[in-house]
């Protein structure tokens, strides 16, 4: 019998993590999670680390979620963001890759718009590299976190229910969930504009369903995506309008879900375009929760790629 | 007899603090000061205390010297700005501010086009807040370190007579230093262009005068407001030069104030328009001071709120 | 007899260090190079020293290679970009500095689009400051990095001969380069477009060559500079597809220099321009050692300055 390992260096997908990876991951978070609650949130677990966030897509959330868990280990963190760095002065991303290396960082905390930009890194450089969103690939920090939410609430994923409701074309963060809640041991289904619900994602182990009510029925977890007001000029969107009656995840539609169905979103959250405001605010809403977890899931990929 | 306690777990101005409350605070910055002047400059006062910056104004004085203030005593700071928030993503302030405090965030240190945002965030969150400036509202570290200024020199404020020029209406500073001077028992006077100086400020408890030699007649701290290049075009202010010559404080209309008055200037300074460059630079402006002590009485409000 | 002692409270040019200087820098930065190589990437020496870039100028690599330095040190450093700067505000470069200095910072790190900004600035505040590079004058912590580079690599700079090609006249990486290298020993000859190549070079220590071939004859490095895309349009620079073809270093030219010359590259890379990736990928390029050694050398400066 042999001992399990995390043997992983890179972070870039779900799709490369098993599901005793995944475990392994979520149990991290777990350890990790009451030190943002404790009066001295700091432990010295990786003094003299650097991590360099290296962004081509602007981003708050993520990036203070990574720099958070970051520095409440002790790292020292540095942020690059594409307007200021030297890609505008027609340098190639592996050059950029190159030049970070040279300068011994530890681990690359990337976002760019392109897909597989973090994968093209990791060929060229030996840093760790963690993708914090590729394109319309995936978002393997956002999936785990909502793992983690999921598993904190349900006691555990096995045989759930996911609804996952939006433009699930263009969305990273429903690739990484699909994935990650099926080698998990859930169903996952999913719904949305005919033109944004491509036949791919049932290789994915995704169901397509017709309507909203077919996807949310016996859910456990509702999670609608947010509607990206940069698309929405997108002939394959409708108005805000017509979408949030379509698609817009409100009080009525719920009833077909479990009673206890938890509430999700990935925020930022368009209030009464993909959710109402009333659920977006209950009881079963744990979209806050997803934030708090996100923060301890950051903190276990950073210590396990530089385990 | 009762000890005094410092009560407050937000600043959102000095409206809300009472004399003992101001009088604890310069104490306590007073005795912070020094740490600024050491040859290790840093206290682990507030070692893994999480502060963060949510700026939707640009600033780099204010920001810098709060970031300063909380790197010295240890404390892990994380910048956020308007261009890059979720702000433009169409995220409430409120659910952009419920997101920071589910990264357990000890305390947000804000500025705010809109007077009253701090005010709204207090209520929806339990995060400390700090207000860096809320629209035309006040700026209450600003007014302290101006407090700090004077008592340090003058050896207190009791009796003074304050003397602040300029566009009293839209400056949070201003509004700030008024409540804070009569507070602590100083005469404020104010002065401007007759459009800009609203009689509501005689409920703050400041007196208008209609010219410049009125305000300045024995007073012993003369504060020219800066007047604001985005509003150059506002017909309320007349051009720069005109505002010059009538408002301008300059070696002339000085002489009616104290020989030892105090000049004073919360800066960036527009030279030759409000204050000229010899007064600025002259031996009784105590302009830099102004800026030391802001440290220092930003060290003390983060001190005291996480107390 | 006496002991040699490092005079400089600021670094502004290569033109101000003697020899014993530079060898003092460059021998204490490869004393610290190892650090970067460490588990522990961290040293006590700058704890509770606060460290300001500001930087007029857009960059990456530079601010970032001294953030590094600053914080394998232990110091506490603080970002200022132009953009969000009072500058914007219309507060002059002196006042900006001088209310920096009052924050008691223990360096500034400047980077200024006018030459001779930091020099300014020494005659305003007592703060240390180096110079990140000003306008087409200095850019001094390069220059180091390129000595230390070639010593690392050839053993010594005394007698080598030194090819730098481009646009000599508006680089203030050449000119840092051309004093430095003389100053070690070395003979540095220069060509470029014959409109940037001015005679004044020849007052510095180079040689101006009217061919590549002639420069690159026997040569122990080749430096090609960046062209800069901003200036594509200044009709002082051909088309870059021209430039390639007569200034461009490739295969063939490089055939006149040393088998074992050196290729170097002040960054980032225009492919195919100034440089062909056969070349900037070869083994016998540096240009990744170079980023290495800058943060070695940025460690140097700052410990210099302040020790």
């Amino acid at each position: 019998m042999t001992e399990y390992t995390f043997g992983h260096k890179h972070i870039l997908g779900l799709d490369h993590l098993s599901r005793p990876d995944i475990e392994h991951i979520l149990n991290t978070a777990e350890s990790f999670k009451e030190i943002s609650s404790r009066q001295i949130k700091k432990v010295p677990t990786l003094r003299g680390k650097t991590v360099i966030s290296l962004f081509f897509e602007p981003s708050t959330r993520t990036r203070l979620s990574f720099e958070i868990a970051a520095k409440r280990m002790s790292a020292d963190t540095f942020n690059i963001s594409a307007s200021t760095s030297s890609a505008t002065k027609g340098e190639t991303l592996i050059d950029t890759a190159r030049n970070l290396e040279a300068m011994n960082p530890d681990v690359i905390i990337m976002r760019h718009a392109r897909s597989g930009s973090p994968h093209l890194l990791t060929r060229h450089i030996k840093t760790s590299v963690i993708n914090a969103g590729d394109g319309t690939h995936e978002h393997p920090s956002q999936g785990l976190l909502d793992l983690m939410t999921v598993k904190e609430h349900k006691g555990g994923i096995d045989g759930l229910k996911i609804a996952i409701v939006g433009d699930i074309s263009h969305s990273r963060v429903a690739h990484s969930n699909i994935i990650g809640f099926t080698t998990m041991g859930a169903e996952v289904v999913v719904c949305g504009p005919a033109t944004l619900l491509p036949a791919e994602v049932e290789k994915l182990g995704a169901t397509r369903c017709r309507t909203v009510a077919e996807a949310l029925d016996q859910a456990d977890v509702v999670m609608p995506l947010r509607i990206q007001k940069e698309r929405q000029n997108d002939p394959l969107i409708p108005s805000f309008r017509e979408y949030a009656i379509y698609f817009g995840i409100n009080s009525e539609n719920i009833k077909a879900a479990k009673p206890d169905a938890l509430i999700m979103h990935p925020g930022p959250i368009n209030r009464g375009v993909e959710l109402t405001p009333e659920l977006a605010d209950s009881s079963r809403s744990v979209i806050l929760d997803q934030v708090t977890n996100g923060v301890a899931v950051r903190m276990a990929l950073l210590y396990l790629v530089l385990g």
